[in-house]
């Protein structure tokens, strides 16, 4: 028996791209892409030579490496990097590598500055992929808002229904919560972690005081930043956590903004609602032994992801506000797996949101229908407010022929026909006054507002390219 | 026996200036003041009188109203709004209001606004409080970290002794994560909600149909947000909660980076550490049966945050997570009491953080003495660093004597020396070696930064005023 | 502005009983209940006069107590038994009791004897009027269990509908799951705290010492016990805090069962779906301006509740993995808060689903048109189970007649009937191949089953009184 | 790049039994392991042949399956028993089976009946393991705290000292919260779940109704749990999901428990208290750079689990309080990530708490030395109970002694002498008054009942083989 994870246990991320991308291997390429470009920096700095810089890349290729070995000598010093550079410098030999470059390896370098900075590289990679795929998912539900910009249907509240919007409105306000939590990833900083032991750069500061015309430790680290393309802060961050709590809530926030886009998938998709319906793929949702059961996956792992996030963000949180010391003894082990699982789930669900949005079945007859099932009645609190004024015995009143309309009884509109002569208000004002169409208030200029947000934020993805 | 509670079990706020700004009756206050102001600005437009105005004025005042019959009333619509504007009314009607104020009061809006725009009033009103909290302990952390700039200390990691650094490194870490949480306070937008019942203002607009040049729903929504010293969210955000995810969590990162503050300081404040001790405030952390025990409760407080936060920011995602529909049926009740609480927290813990951080004692002798215990070993690194190029046997040599000199035998000075001619290594380069002070890279470029980065910070504030 | 809070945003158990039950008045009467009955105990033990206990026993009222000062002194010591013991003091005096009533007060204790001991207390009160509710709900589950034990109806899967089950499986279920998490309430056990300032009882050793004739410390421990109802712990568990995480358990367990009862009502309540309905009370649920909309408040806050627990759950399990020394520096006092709002939900969420159980209106007529949604192919598993062997193509060719007749074609009777000769199946052999009542499997084993659970349990409480 | 995980995130259980125990391998061998005993118990009541079973026996071995691809296709149905059902017909097809073994296979069950089934398979497979690891660190504490019976040393409350007690009875209160903790998990209960696509088996039933002279559902299903030798649950628990959560519960409880003793290792491993330290073992700990530094990782790793359970937990309770409808819309999908990750955190916690407990270094000496820095000051309390009643100025005048002793001035012993005459007080009283041996109240009481306690426990183990 192995003791691999494959996804079995996470069909939200199983399959899909952040699968690889944020694979053990995925990651301890990252260890070595961190250990390799602080090498490359020391060579074009001249603090080693081209020729170990070069051995080092040579060795920093997770094909090299026995992952399941490594994972297993982890608990010996709590982290994976430690047991990792035995197996570099272990690499190197095997290589014939000059001598040399296992001093250059991991010069000054302290287990930290690799595995956060590391973690850092995972995630701005992963991101770069999930953010496409939650443009995909804005496109998608910006050219449904447009499309169904006066489709009618029936909002809901504390599950019943309301009064009419339009779908075009329900999808813009997914649209809206999507951009707003992708504006989030978007505008995350990545930063190396680069500090040494306790976070002094001692160890490093005392090479460079030895060499000749070196560039200073502040120089150098920038340069690692550049050669990584993460950010390059001032400081290290080694017992300061926030960096990390804030790529953590804004990878809860997308999945929470998928996960109210999904929850409406699912209520919609309820045979005794059907005003949506998810893309009918092959080999997908569906049950041989019911064939006639088509059940909503993607909407299904988009509220999986929904519900799993919370708590491994808590657990960010809960290892951030105890770190202590120049490292933390625990929190900073908790960090790791959280972070990440946090990650896949992101991801795993954009990947969902974008297929999902891209292939909605919308039913607007069965909106309609729906809507029809609350009858006049839905528009009660216009009737009051228009007809009040000069209805005999006020609000109260026609509340009572509300309450009249709902059993088995004349309508709404009959009853009301009847308390009012058509010279008060003729049958065309009675049709303007019942019809759902009529009563979207702010429903259109909503729509075009939040088109026009995303058509400026389109237009900032398409000049990065 | 009475339902209130006063703070009793959540030390960690009680007492403190967020007791009174975050309370029931502060909400409630919150509450009052969104509908007292929807109807000022109905009357600047001429859609209501200015004595209609002024009589819901006069009632919006939170010593009106019976909070624990209110409170008991909340379960009826499953939220506060609906039983106060019933209540509301009733004191219109004791006061003699003209009756149609009660029409322009609430007009158009839902309970959702009222309550979601009131969230975020109490909520920025705090912060206003905390962030001044914070300002004080950013400036007692920074006047530590200029004071201990070169005091010199031991670094911890995993608890072990790793390196030297100095105090003023360590205070100027706390300071760079508690001004990065800040921050995330400072950029917190607070957007007004404004829909009515699902998010159209279909009402309002009905309304505004019928008036004489009445301005648009976007003006006056716009009048409210400026009126409330609000953002203007230009569309409504009932299922999109990222607005509110946001909130929570930058508040749950400030009591994150307190947490390590506050843990660090409970360390250091052990008897058998002694570098820190919290500040002897008369009545405050004594014991009358052991009062040579002076317990550390500031630090704890802000443990106590740290720890209770990270459940609390989860129940506000899970809510985020399960929106649905155009309002959510039960999410939405969740996040009323988590979100308060964060602030709470939040709020409380910075309190606490500005006291310990101005008193904090600091007690460098025994800093000396503690980094004393590890002796020359804690340069073990240098050591080799320096040494191992030349030494006979090389680095894992040297490593022998470090080790040979954990015990009781002979120091590793003296083992070194006995190994290196004074021709080789003279005494005075042995001091420099083997001195903690000689060893703290970058540490004082560090400290600059973080200074120079709090001042341009501290310039933002002053600015405000 | 006071700093009191009512409930005002927490309407899962605001104005239900446990919001007097665990109130700060009720924590702090249960803080001076333990302390009182130490006094008692200690006279009982001729440890000290009748007088002296008599004198604390009547300032052992919650109602001499200004609970807003008492919370705004806990955070100088950070509980709140330090300022209660110094008012009892005070109040002593004023009552001009004994200057030795003093003396025998809190006499060997510490603060967190009297405050783990006053949670268990309050705690096992609350629980006795919760069970009362979850039997109340639990009853009016068995009566549904049994009225509807062959209304048939659909079963859902993933949203979809997938078989016929009947109304009364479901609601023996709901019943199946509440008895299992009561059934943990039932079985907890409060143990009392009793081990002095570091848990070994050595000042009340110390005293009992110098006594003449002493009982025994663990003799006094276990009548303490018994006066307090409480178990008799026989080790301190000052930081062992599995008795705490395991009440903490039990009561999110009840939560997560009725948010299941919750989430169900609330679908099923949906105007499209309409197979149940809250009860209709006066005053609740209602909207003025929407006559026609009953929201279901009652399963909106058992779904609140739900969504509420876990995080708070997830506090408790941080404090006690967290738990340090011989007192904890931070992890104690994140518990109380967390464990006393888990109670509140628990219990308040009991309160509504009583409500909710007795009332639940039942549409059985609708179950059935919902289930007609699906047609003949809702058994289309047993079609196939039953045709296969001896339909011509097999099961893929019933798969297919499922598919064909989705839509707007033929039914599947008749597809199947153009098929089938008579002879080999005939009509009434087909109208039973078809009747979802037919097609029930073990639910009415199940129902009984659980009906015979429900009676014995039953049996077990009828016999507590 | 792979897509699988090895532990590399997650030292606190890579490389421990659980690694493999409960891997992707392992949990889709129980998944087929419950498929298999299904066709067996069929196969036994002559409802398929052995042939039958034989075959499906044959093909239910997780080494023929390609679980990265398994894990790729379970977005499709969103659980893995979807496509593991595909392949395992391939998997005969391929092994040349008859054909109507593939009939026999999964008859009338539902994929959350494997895949709920085998969750409760792998839990208790691990369990037994991980209660050995537990029963391992009980007996190395129970010999700790008899070995350390009289052993005095600090107690500390909030950081601070407070009384002597013995190191014994700190052992003996970690024995005694994990013997609590492991409790509950020896008392779980692992049910079988089994009911077919809606919990009614009516699938199973038509079947069984056919076959001539079967068993009934419920013998069938017996059998089954016995063949797996999980508890026969008499109902299906689909969205009862107690059995989960309390299953969840229990193994967060056991984290919790081992969370606390390796806070309390954490802190008496730092250099200054030195009290503690873990088992040097070869290759653990540390560090080449620092070969003076031995990190406390078994510790860190403990700590790391109870910092990361407590999300997990509340993952499993936002799912099992929003389950819905006859199978859950996303609610289930999300429990099994994190009830896997919380058996693996509880396992490998449980490893590395064996491993600490048995190798745990004391050190009596530094003890001694440590309760030694509080002086006479430690016993205040005893001290002010024995002499106030005569001591001139009483209690107060006693507190000012002690707080004059805390500086550089005389000892309290010193200042007491000087108040109070031979005669009053021999030299002997005084020493005796002043030793903390003296003062250590319940403890041995205490020490006896945790051990008798655990004797009775390990009888009970011992029993069991």
């Amino acid at each position: 028996m192995d003791s691999m994870d494959y996804g079995v246990l996470t069909p939200a991320w199983a399959g899909s791209p952040v699968s690889k991308l944020a694979s053990d291997a995925a990651f301890v390429q990252a260890m070595l892409d961190v250990e390799s470009a602080w090498v490359k920096v020391q060579a074009n700095a001249e603090l080693c030579t081209v020729a170990e810089a070069h051995a080092v890349a040579q060795i920093a290729r997770v094909e090299l490496y026995d992952l399941e070995q490594l994972a297993s000598r982890t608990p010996d010093g709590a982290n994976a990097l430690i047991p990792l550079l035995g197996m570099m410098r272990e690499q190197l030999k095997a290589h014939q590598a000059p001598a040399s470059a296992a001093s250059a390896l991991h010069r000054g370098a302290t287990s930290q500055d690799i595995i956060d900075s590391a973690l850092m590289l995972m995630v701005s990679r992963v991101i770069q992929s999930t953010v496409q795929d939650l443009w995909r998912t804005a496109t998608a539900l910006a050219n449904l808002a447009e499309a169904h910009r006066t489709t009618t249907c029936v909002a809901r509240s504390l599950t019943q229904h309301a009064l009419p919007i339009t779908f075009g409105l329900r999808a813009s306000n997914w649209l809206s919560a999507i951009r707003t939590a992708t504006d989030q990833l978007e505008k995350l900083s990545f930063p190396l972690q680069w500090g040494g032991a306790v976070g002094t750069l001692a160890s490093l500061e005392q090479f460079l005081h030895t060499a000749y015309a070196a560039p200073s430790s502040a120089e150098l680290t920038a340069d690692l930043a550049r050669e990584l393309n993460l950010e390059h802060a001032r400081t290290p961050w080694h017992t300061n956590r926030i960096p990390l709590t804030t790529v953590a809530s804004a990878l809860a926030a997308v999945t929470a903004a998928l996960g109210t886009f999904g929850a409406d998938v699912l209520t919609a998709s309820r045979p005794e609602i059907a005003e949506l319906s998810e893309p009918r793929e092959a080999g997908k949702g569906g049950s041989s032994a019911m064939p006639q059961k088509q059940n909503p996956v993607h909407s299904v792992l988009l509220r999986n992801a929904a519900l799993s996030a919370p708590g491994l963000l808590a657990t960010v949180f809960t290892a951030a506000g105890t770190a202590v010391d120049e490292r933390p003894d625990g929190g900073w082990h908790s960090e790791w797996s959280a972070l990440r699982e946090l990650l896949r789930l992101a991801s795993g669900a954009a990947h969902h949101a974008a297929t999902l949005a891209e292939g909605l079945g919308v039913h607007s007859e069965r909106m309609a229908q729906n809507m029809q099932l609350s009858g006049d009645a839905l528009l009660s609190e216009r009737i009051a407010t228009v007809l009040a004024p000069t209805f005999p015995g006020g609000k109260p009143a026609i509340q009572q022929l509300v309450i009249a309309s709902l059993g088995d009884g004349p309508s709404l509109r009959q009853l009301l026909r009847e308390q009012l002569s058509e010279a008060e208000f003729s049958e065309p004002e009675l049709d303007q006054l019942l019809d759902p169409a009529d009563y979207l208030g702010a429903t259109d200029r909503y729509i075009t507002h939040v088109l026009a947000e995303y058509s400026a934020w389109k237009e900032s993805w398409q000049s990065q390219f």
